[in-house]
Order: C-alpha cells, then structure tokens, then sequence
C-alpha cells in the first residue's frame, strides 16, 4: 500500500529537497505539486536536479489542487497553512513545513510572527521525549525549524539530565539555503561567497522562541536561550555549537555517557567518538546529526557541537520522519543515512 | 628616513600578507627574505599575488641572513624566535608574529604549548588600554593571535564598564588561512568547501588563555572564556560571536554608549550603525574592525559580533600598526582602511 | 541473489563514492574494504559521510585481503591493477576505476604514464557505440577518466553523424575532487576557494589520449583534441564546454536532432530544454549528464556543453553502470537519477 | 593639482570597486557619488567594505549631480550613457564603464543590444597597439567588457604576428560579480556556490561582437570568435582560455618569444615563468594579468591562459588606467599590482 503526497510550495529549496527524498521513499507517491508565482511552468525549470519529474506541470497552490491526496505538505511562507488545513479535512495527513503550527503560545506567536495563531499541532522532532508516541497516527504535523533542530538535539539530554543550569547559548552556523530563494541582495553569491555573517542576533531570531519551547520542556523548567544564527558560504548545513554552565560534579565521563545513552538506538543521531568533530559536509544530503560533547573544566561549561543539513533533517527529512511515524512506516524508510562528500 | 625590514618565513600566509602591506608601506623597505624548506626558490612560486617581489629568491632562515635590518619580523611556528631575537641584539625591533612571546605566565606555556617559556614581550594590541604607551618606543612586539584579537576587542569595552559577568563565551567562524600552508587533508579544498567544522572545542585551542590573560586584565578580575573556533569555508575573515551575562541595570543604550566610547578614535575599530551586522567580506584585505552590540534582554546577555581579517588586522596588519607605533610613524601608516569586496 | 564487492582504496575519494552507491544498491553486497597507509584505521575516520559503514576497519591492499569476492573494484594510483587482477583470476569481476586500463594503444601509454602496458579492458562507457555488448559478460573493465566522460558524451553525436570536423577543443571546468586526496599545496581549501586556475594546458593533460581514442573510434578517422581542465571552487563537478568547426550546411535544428537521436532512451543522459543551460550542481551526487547544444553561425562553429558529476557519472556512478551491464542487472540498479541540491 | 571624479552606479560592484581605487589615487578626488534606486541612502549601505566613504549620501543620477567635475565616471547599465555625456560637455572626461560607446559598428549595435547606437568613443585598452597615442588627451572613454579584456590580451600577441589561423574560441571562467547586483534566482549564494554553469553560449553574449572587433582589428582580416563564458563558484575574476589552430612553422619558442616581446614593458601584464600557470586567485584586487602559454603540437594549436581580476583591471581598474593615460597621469597612479592572496 502506498499513500500519494500532494507538495505546495515545490519550486522553493524546502519543496525541492521534500521531492527529493520522496521520489527515493518506498511507500510514498508524489501527486499534484503546486507554486505560486511559477504555477504554470514545469518544475525543471526550477529544480532541475530533479530529473524524473522535470516535466511535471506546477499547479496553483490551493483547496482544489490540493485536495484528494493521502498527505499534504506545505512548504510555504508562515501564515498561508491554517486555512488550507481546515478546506483539507481532519482525514489528511497534513505536514506543515512553515512556522505557523510550532508554537503553543499564542503570546510568542503574537509577538514574534505577529497576527492570530493558528493553533498547535503535534511537534515533529521524534528525538524529543514522548514525540513519537505523540506522532503515531496524528492528522496534522508540525515540522521543527531547522536551527531549533539542532540546538534542542545537542542540548536536551543536558537539561533532561539535569548536567547544566538552565541558561545556554547557541551560535548556529548555516549555509546559505536556509533563507531560501528570496531575492534580497545580501543572498546574492557575490555577497555570501567569501564571508561569514551575523543576522538576527540576540534574540531576534524567530526561531529563539521555538528553542526555549523545546528547551524547557525538556528540562522542566525555563531555559534562558542566547541564539545567534551566522550565515557561512555555503549551500547547505548548520553547525550548532552550544554550550551552558554545568552543575558542580559533572565531569567528562558523565557528559558523554548521558549523551550516549539518550541517543542510544537513534536512527539519525550518533554521538562521534571522542576526539572527532563534526563537519557539516559529511552530512548534506541524510538525515543524520553528527554531534560530539566535551567538558571545559576551566570555563565551567559544557560544549556540544552538532552538525546536519538543514534541508535534509532541519526541514524534508524531519517531516519525512515524522510522516513515517504518524502512518506507521518503519521510521527511517525514504531517510538516507549517507551523506553526499565530499 | 625609511627602515629595512627582514621577513622570516615569507613563504606562508601571514608572511606573505605582511610583504603585501609593506609593499604599500611609505617608511618601511622590504629587505631579507627567508623561508625553511622554500630556501633558494623564487617568492613568486610561493606568493604569485605579490607580483613586485616574485623573483626575489628566499634564503635559509638564520642570524645570518636576518642581520643587519632595522625591523625583523618573525612569521614561524612557535618555538623558534627567542633564539633568533637574542642573536639581532638589542637595538633591532623584533616582531614575533608567532607565539612565543604572547603569555605573561611561564606555567600557562607549560601547559599549553609545552617546553621552556620563551619570555614575554609587549602586546602588539594597541586598542587595550595603554597598549600604545608600552609599544612606543618597544624593540620586541609580540602580535596577537588572530582568534584573541577579535574576541578581546569584541569584549574589553564590557568588561572594563563593567557591564557584563566576568564569564563569557566566545563562538569564532574564521577562514582556512589561519591554518597556514600546513599540508593537513582536513584543509584541502575538497573538504573545506561546503563545510562548517569545529576543532580545538572547550577550551582546547591554544589561544584560549590569550583570551584569558587579556580580558581578566582589561576586567581586574579572572575572567572564565568559553572559546571555540568554527571553520567555515573561506579563505579569510573571523566572525567573532561573543557574548556574557548582562549586570544588573545594563540596558541596550548604555551597552551601546560605552562601545561608541571605547572605540572613539580608534583608527580601525568601527560600532557599526544600529540594525547593521558585520560580515567579514567587507574588511578583507583592510585593517578594520566592524563592531555591532545588542542586549537580548530574555537571555539577559550581551551579544557582540566583530568582523576582522584575520591575515590584515589579525596578524600583519597588526603587526605593522604595532610597528609604527614602537617606530613613531603615523599608527595608519601602510595599513588600508578599505576592504576588497565583493 | 547478490553479488559481494570488495574495494580496493576504499579511504580516497573514488572509493568513498563507490561504498556510497553500493550502499544503496540492491543487488550488490559490500565486503572487504582496503587502503594502503590507512590500513588498520575506521573507515569512519576517512570517509564520515558513510555513516553505515563507520567502523568497518580498512585492511592491506593485497591478493589475499581482495580474494573471495564475485567484484573487485580497484581505485588505486595507476600501475597497481594489473598484478592484482591478474592474482584474483579470471572469473571474478575486476573493475579498474584507474588508468592502467583504458588506452588501447601501448605507445601511448608509454608516452603518457611511462612503464609497460598493463593492456587494455573493455571500456566502461555504456553510451559509446557497441559499449554495452562488449560489457555484457565483461571481467574486467577499464573504468572512463572523468574528463573524457564528459567530453566523449559531448561530442560523440557530432562525429558519429559527421556534423562537424575532426579537430575539437574542450575545455573542462572541475572540481577539486578530481585531484583525490592527495597533499599538495595548490590543493588546499585557502588556494582553492576564490579561485579558478588552469593545469594540464595544451595537451599536457594524460586524459588527452583518451579524448582521442574515444573520438576517433566514434568519427572514423583521427580527430585532433586541444583539451585543456580548469580548476573551480568547487568539491564536485564537471561542466565541459567543447566546440567543433561545423561541416557545410548543418543548421541548429540538425545538430539539435542528431543530438536528442543520440541520446533517445538513453537512462542517465538528457538534452535540456531550448535555452536552458547545464549547471553541475544539479548533477551532484547522481549519476546524470545534463547536455546542451548550440550552434554558433558567427563562428561556424557547434558548441556542446555538458554537467555532470566527477564522481559519480565521472568515476564511481561510471563504474556501477558497468558492473550492471556487466552482470545482467539492471542497468540503473543503485544508481541515483536525482541531484543533491542547493 | 588634483582631478575631482564623480561616480554615477556608485551603489553596484563595478562603481564600489573604482571607489576604492580612486580613495587610493593620489592625484584624483572623489566627488559626488550617484545612485538610482539608491538615491538618498549612505553609500556604507552599499558598500560596507569602503569605509572612508561610509557616511557619503548618494545622490540621484542626473545632468545636475554630475556637473563641476573634472572626471565623470558612469557605471550605468547600457543605453544610459550618451545623454548624460552630451550634458556634461566637451571638456570634462567622461568615462563610461558601460557598453554603450564600445562598438564601432551601428549594425552591431543594434543587433546586440538594440536601439539606436551612441557612437564610438576612444576604447580604453592601453594594451592594443596605439591605444596609448588614442588615449592621451581624450575626454571620452569606452572602458572594455571584462571578457574582451582578457580575451583581447590573451591573443592579441599571436595575431598580430601572424602566429595562428584567425578562427579562435575562447572559454572564460567567470566569477559572479561579472553580473552586477541583478536580483536574479541564478545568482544567488545557493545556486552559485558548488557550481559550475555555462550561459550566452555559442556567440549569445554581448562581448561577443567586442571580441571580434578588437581582434580582428590586431590580426588586420575578420577574425572568427567562438566564445563562451562559464560561471564559476567565485566573486571575483575571469581565467581566460584561449586557442586556436597555429600556422606552420610556428613552434612553443617562437610563440613564447612573441608574448615576451608583445608584453616587455606593459606594467599590469606578465608572461609566466614556463611550468606556472595562471591563478585567478593571484590577481584579485590588482590591476595585474598574469599570462601563460603553450603549444599543444599534437593538437596543432596555440593555447593562451591570461588571469585577471574582473572588477580591477576587467572594469574599474581598466578604467583607472585610461584616465591615468588621458590626463598625463603616470599610467600605474592608484593601481595596485600586489593581489590579496589567499
């Protein structure tokens, strides 16, 4: 039995990499993909990695193109999910990949994405305690932001073991695709090639709200997050690199032991062995996070460094995960687990 | 009246950006040029950019050949400098761009570098507070390390208002070149490209207690650094991502007076305008410093991002600032204040 | 039924892109994995995109290691194949990603590489006329360099139909991949970022007798190659922009026609649309050659431009369609037909 | 006496590269500087790394603005040019970085960019024979297109001296500032990085016709051009790849020889050591070109690699260097001949 996937938003990089693994996913069956501006022409003109469906016509994104299909996803700007949502039925599964369905406070959405919330659905990040009981069978997904993706990854079993003070900081390291194809000046390669920068600093982040979510949740009481995002030049990846004040007594050999073991049986998170450092490269293209821990007894702080592909996990292959998991699919089942390097 | 000035080890990067900014030097005429296993080929193999000197041919590194100069600038791996400056005599401005010379305590050394402490020489950083009396006049420089650089100007201003905890982190994203030409497969173009890496993480790199000894001295107390460098694929540039607990009372204006105050008059440090961030493809190739600050008041920490080449001001553009300062030139002298960008 | 495959220089580049198909191919089974100086090392520690076969342990490059195996796939410096195939007899699949055996001619060996002629396998490369009959039932095969890949694909059509004259120019733009692993000083990520650089000008590169073998097979007669591969910043890729005078009377729509005739149900080869032009980075990871034709009347000259991956397509990809061929399997098999991008 | 300059595009690349220059010219004075959707804004906006300028307001481009200087410098897309020179007057030097002015021939014009053609004016290549006689004096400049440029210089030499048949290709690797600052999807940082894309293939670009005039022109018949321009992963330069079919008779010394001769005193051009070839990389921010080439005697042809740096010597550079010539400047005021490498 297969189930067929409707995709809006199949011109953008998000779209893109969904399509992608889709068209390796065993049990999946690519339907109608739909745009906006680029309804009309054929998606090659717009991903022409992806050679078997080039020929496929873009369809304009709404309640009609879309309905009909077992899944949905979209891959849109925030604000745009809700309403298709409500026209598509609590029968389909619908995947939202923007931002409007991951917070449970309406204040933060408020204040940080501004208008009316449009609920909550169940989170997509099966790492987390409970997600995957809280993913089987669910009707409506919504898939974590990529950087959120990595720094709830590297911090969580920290706060869960209670190894560190509820007061961390994030720097996040991403490639360029993360912001993706608008055309605003400072995305052009001329800009983006030959230089590292700093945007969203100190909290102005949208995504920072979704990290103290996570984060606290994880660590049952609230966490101070500090998130600075960088961009580097480069098309895909983020390196997170976190670090907190660690509570007296916690040494080296706890650290990694409580990472190893709240990893333990993951199928996408390994912790490296010692004295190995992860590099984005290595995982462009999976679904894997590569993450390594260490203890700086000078500076009293543990330090964690994750790295993924922010298309891959950070955004299509955390929805595919999380799809597998709500129909009941082995879990990894359309995730590669190799990367493409270098 | 010019001075003469001999380059040892001119055929890697940090020799190689000090010949390009002395060929630019108005006071300063370039004499010996030596190397280590490059002796006896032309510079031009070594350095095809610095077209005026490619058929200079280098000679071996030794008393010898660095004799009889105004200025000798050392650009070697650590360990070999204290012999040398001893053999130039008392007289000849020595100016180590290595190690050797940068920390103030004998143990630390030890540790950190292993083997005998070589002494400690002035601290090429003319921003500290009274750097630029102690360089007046100096015949021995020891020039800053590229990451502490970026970081202490990043956080001296905070620290000595006391605006912040004496506990900070710091998250450095710089270009391969402060590698050096070391023939590393970690270095090759293949796997820097596309790639976002972490290395000496926690406390593990060298220049952390550079960190150490310049901010506790700029905050009269131990300051505890968090310092973890990220490789990002460039050639050049450090994005320094610093940040710490905010006192209480600190808000964003006074953070931000106290910057624009620390920095006024200083020739190559810039607070950027509010609501810009630095990238460090605009001081490539310059002397500059861009700064910008923020207060993210939920974290309740500072956040201060500076943008720095690491060859130019990192190394020899520091180095040459340092220079004119011991020599009395005019402390921009041969130092560009435009970047090459795109 | 599966068939098992050893790899011989499993830690470079080459193998690292073999072990990555045959991960995902269905029919083939990875055994032995091999190196030289990394014998007794993690594969993880070379190659951490592979995450599966992390702690597989690399053994000796020998007769032994490699015995017991239906495939033996070498990806070694040329000049180690032939004692080693000859020692792992007749009847096991021996595929030489190397150069040793593809030129037909021992003169040209001699000339190009030096030393004895190993002798010559059967080519690799299925859309060469009469390529996959001579496959069928192969054991052993003579894996294409990469260039000439790219560059017999451009330009087959035109000689075959006799569209243009026998003397043709290539140029190739590569990433630095093709270079392997290997520690040179123009290989490093600071000499290869921000840079494009030519080697191997005029004729001096050993992938030119190639060029000429293939396309005078193709044309019937001796054609003359000026071949000339440029270095970009990029780790994969080869973008081959190759031209040919025009013979009288071909016009755009016959060159195009001969063209789309030519590839017509080829699996991994496709025309592009009227005014869209081949980029690399939509072949990244995959084992597709997009194509482009155009005529210039200007010039009287064809020009034919073709992406493709080095890797892939270009070496492993290569390698993996043959061994299909060669075992009756289904051409395809294992083999991606969708880029990784951005 | 110093020369006042203003600057119309000073907000894109080609106009933020010739401020840079000009703040390092000592005899020419910067004016004011002009912008069209810009207008309004401080140039520190635009052009982050031009720090002494940062405060500089642009104004709006009109007859107005730009009146009062001695030097009008216009950095507009084409068809804007003629207008504004017709206002300024006779005796101002205008310099137009555009292509309006470049072609000699109406019917070129107007079938390559349409319109009506603004004429010709004295083409700012001090390297073609005469030019120099052609520039002194003038007051009104076409500066060259960065393809014709290279391309020109690279085979100009073996034209002139009858070295090779007059049908020529040319492959140019550019990197993307080549473009300007079109929000294009194609010229993002996510597109343009692990890319190599080839685009005005086969006589389709601009420059096209350029080359044929300047070349045609050296050799004293029509010289056929096969040109096709490649974007390479890089902000800045353009590797030139030049061949064509050699006479008889003519062999790698004589051919050296000549390029020797050609470029024996030319103070940005440089024949390579034989064995070295050229390194786009070795010229970024110079106004330098850095030349090999060779003989490829099996293939029959002469193949030319000339590197330079597409903003400096390719536009703004050029540009420079021709007023230096107009106004009796000494040619090589304000132009670097050191690159910043790595």
């Amino acid at each position: 039995m297969t189930f067929t996937v409707a995709v809006a938003g199949a011109s953008g990089y998000a779209g893109g990499e969904l399509l992608r693994l889709l068209l390796g996913h065993p049990d999946l069956t690519i339907g109608t993909l739909t745009a906006a501006s680029s309804a009309g022409t054929p998606l090659g003109q717009h991903q022409p990695h992806l050679v078997p469906l080039a020929d496929r016509v873009l369809a304009e994104t709404s309640d009609e193109t879309l309905a009909g299909h077992d899944i949905v996803c979209l891959a849109l700007p925030h604000g745009h999910s809700a309403t298709l949502a409500a026209s598509l039925g609590p029968d389909v599964l619908v995947v939202d990949l923007g931002a409007d369905h991951r917070l449970s406070s309406a204040a933060d959405w408020q204040r940080w994405y501004g208008g009316d919330h449009a609920g909550t659905w169940p989170y997509g990040l099966p790492e987390l305690p409970g997600a995957r009981e809280r993913l089987a069978g669910a009707k409506r997904i919504a898939v974590p932001g990529c950087f959120p993706t990595g720094g709830t990854i590297a911090l969580a079993p920290a706060l869960a073991a209670g190894l560190v003070l509820p007061e961390v900081t994030v720097v996040s390291v991403t490639g360029s695709s993360g912001a993706g194809k608008a055309l605003r000046p400072n995305l052009l390669g001329s800009e983006v090639m030959g230089s590292a920068s700093a945007y969203g600093v100190a909290g102005a982040h949208r995504h920072t709200p979704e990290f103290v979510q996570n984060l606290s949740a994880v660590a049952g009481e609230p966490v101070a997050v500090s998130f600075t995002p960088v961009l580097a030049p480069m098309p895909r990846g983020i390196l997170t690199t976190a670090s907190a004040p660690l509570r007296p007594g916690v040494d080296a050999a706890g650290v990694r032991a409580a990472y190893e073991k709240a990893f333990d049986g993951e199928p996408f998170v390994r912790v490296l062995p010692e004295g190995t450092w992860p590099a984005t490269a290595a995982t462009v293209g999976s679904n894997n996070v590569a993450v390594q821990v260490s203890v700086d007894a000078d500076a009293g702080r543990l330090v964690v460094v994750a790295a993924l592909d922010n298309l891959t996990k950070g955004t299509a292959g955390g929805a595919v995960q999380s799809i597998n998991l709500a129909l009941g699919l082995p879990e990894g089942a359309g995730l590669p687990t190799t990367g493409v390097a270098p």
